[in-house]
């Protein structure tokens, strides 16, 4: 088996007995049952994730952020010039990014991965070069990848999963980098979530209107140039799953994709970002259905796709604040609530232990 | 003039020159312009308060627990036994409640005071007695409080708010305890927001069908009892608004609502928690309208008059997570957001700075 296909067959479901237990111990805590909504929720999958309970705290944890850049930018879906995404991999690198800010504040470590830049990069603290390609092609005319560039990206992402978890990090949380490649990642929501451009088409960055329906018709032609009816649910296995991410990702969304199943592989915990890691975990579940167990949307953006990818996945996001950056911004911001989630699972006493009387008694 | 009037008195609109400096700085960021959302709102907010920018980061912050009880409890509006505060006042001092759990994940101190619980409290760490009462009296037959009381738990508040500040805190978070208190808090947000009792009142922590409509019989009688209409919004000045705030308030509430104020004296942040917060903003606001701008909504709890509340207070949860717990919960998970978002203004490159084109450039 080649290393990705040996990723996916380790992917198990998480695990339901810990997952049980988490709950019943919830409801022996001092605190109303099921008081902490959501974060009940998350503690329990943590337990799943981790085959015990109380799950370890997800921490240290690690962002990973993917940059590479897009063929499709070719065609003016995006106002930023091409260069900013070998700009933006060198202020990562600075430690001048709201991730880096919002890295630092959450306690997180930041690695960039450079799989597709349209440039060479001087070396950087933090930067690892795994370059498929300068660049996708144009998925508007053709497919953006071969098969083999779209394996070699997914692998790169599955081994810096692989090396962040063996660097003992128990959360791995996505980022990317890569001017156009909210394009792509509509593009792939179509065809794997099932819906047209038009309703998961978003402005991205920020465009006006007359880029807007462009973009949406850029998305259309992608679909058609590769064969893929617009609303087409990719649906018919790994193979066409594979296809479907050479014609029309990015090579982020093959390594973030990758990194998804890296991080389900190793049984750790992974913090989902925005649309472009919405749309690259949609085919980590096309490959391995079993991965979105390990998955936590951190946050939704403001891109209708997300919302999209995410009902699809059946993920509930943490973080609802109108963000539309990337980078792992979201993911980041979410990072204290899954580890406070956890937290209450060690810390907190029971009605037992603390001598507090529960309700109706 | 007393200390609560002297607060009153000092309570400025929070600076718009710093709050324009704060937008204009985030516009030159590398980011795209508005990508952060939300948090570049409370950002601004945040350098209106500090009356400088960038605003210093919201560190050390301190969560205070106003503890009290109620005596509409013997109405049967809770499941719960009233001892119940006393025993969660006592676990928060042991470090085992879900409040304790989350500000060690924030790194935020824990004050518990008692303004007004139902039994006398052995000493305890962090714990401080401000004890006005007893609990309260029972809102559905008459006024909670006498004006004296509730003016002696306002000035609690102040006071904890201010000690809080001197010794460094430069973020004030919110808590509550008192078994009962969303009645009086469904209460207060009819008399201050002008709803009904029905559209406001919720289940808490958890009540049968039977215990929430005879929960909303009992509002609407504290309002007839002590003669507020429903939907009688109180618009008559801080005179009126104190007599509403000893009808139908907890002492709790007094003291929050006093600790809002503290906070905006002092010009420092203060994050509310759930609706009994969100009760006590509303009466802060309608003594001192400038206290507005010195809060930010931590989250959402589950109870319908919470929206209400922050709907008239004009403020935008952070998190809405299906909380329904109080203890400072919601305001603790909110308080990293809102240092991520301070962060920014400090940490992040400008387009010039780190040499990345600006979009359209």
């Amino acid at each position: 088996m080649t290393p990705l296909e040996e990723t996916i067959h380790a992917i198990r479901p998480i695990d339901p007995g810990p997952m049980a237990d988490a709950r019943s111990h919830h409801d022996r805590l001092t605190k109303p049952r099921g008081s902490l909504g959501v974060l009940e929720d998350v503690a329990v999958r943590l337990a799943g994730i981790a085959g015990c309970c109380p799950p370890p705290l997800p921490v240290p944890a690690a962002l990973a952020i993917f940059a590479a850049d897009h063929g499709v930018h070719a065609q003016g879906v995006s106002p930023w010039p091409q260069e900013v995404t070998a700009q933006m991999v060198a202020n990562f690198a600075a430690g001048g990014a709201v991730a880096n800010a919002f890295a630092a504040e959450v306690g997180a470590s930041v690695t960039v991965v450079d799989v597709g830049v349209a440039a060479d990069l001087p070396p950087a603290p933090g930067l690892i070069v795994r370059k498929v390609a300068y660049g996708t092609a144009d998925l508007s005319i053709g497919p953006a990848m071969t098969r083999e560039q779209a394996v070699r990206a997914l692998t790169a992402g599955v081994e810096v999963a692989r090396e962040l978890v063996a660097a003992g990090n128990r959360c791995l949380i996505t980022g990317d980098m890569g001017i156009a490649n909210t394009t792509a990642s509509a593009a792939l929501i179509c065809a794997f979530a099932g819906h047209d451009p038009a309703s998961v088409t978003g402005r991205g960055t920020g465009i006006d209107d007359a880029t807007y329906q462009h973009k949406i018709e850029i998305v259309r032609r992608a679909l058609d140039a590769n064969g893929i009816p617009p609303a087409g649910a990719v649906q018919d296995g790994p193979e066409e799953a594979l296809r479907a991410l050479a014609a029309l990702g990015g090579l982020e969304h093959a390594a973030l994709a990758g990194f998804v199943l890296g991080a389900a592989a190793a049984r750790v915990p992974v913090i989902l970002d925005g649309v472009i890691a919405g749309a690259a975990a949609l085919v980590a579940a096309a490959l391995a259905p079993d991965a979105v167990g390990y998955c936590v949307a951190g946050h939704r953006s403001v891109e209708p796709g997300h919302a999209v990818a995410l009902a699809h996945l059946g993920l509930r996001p943490l973080v609802d604040l109108e963000l539309r950056l990337g980078e792992g911004s979201g993911g980041l911001l979410a990072h204290p609530l899954v580890s406070a989630a956890v937290r209450v699972m060690h810390d907190v006493a029971t009605f037992d232990s603390a001598g507090v009387a529960d309700k109706d008694s």
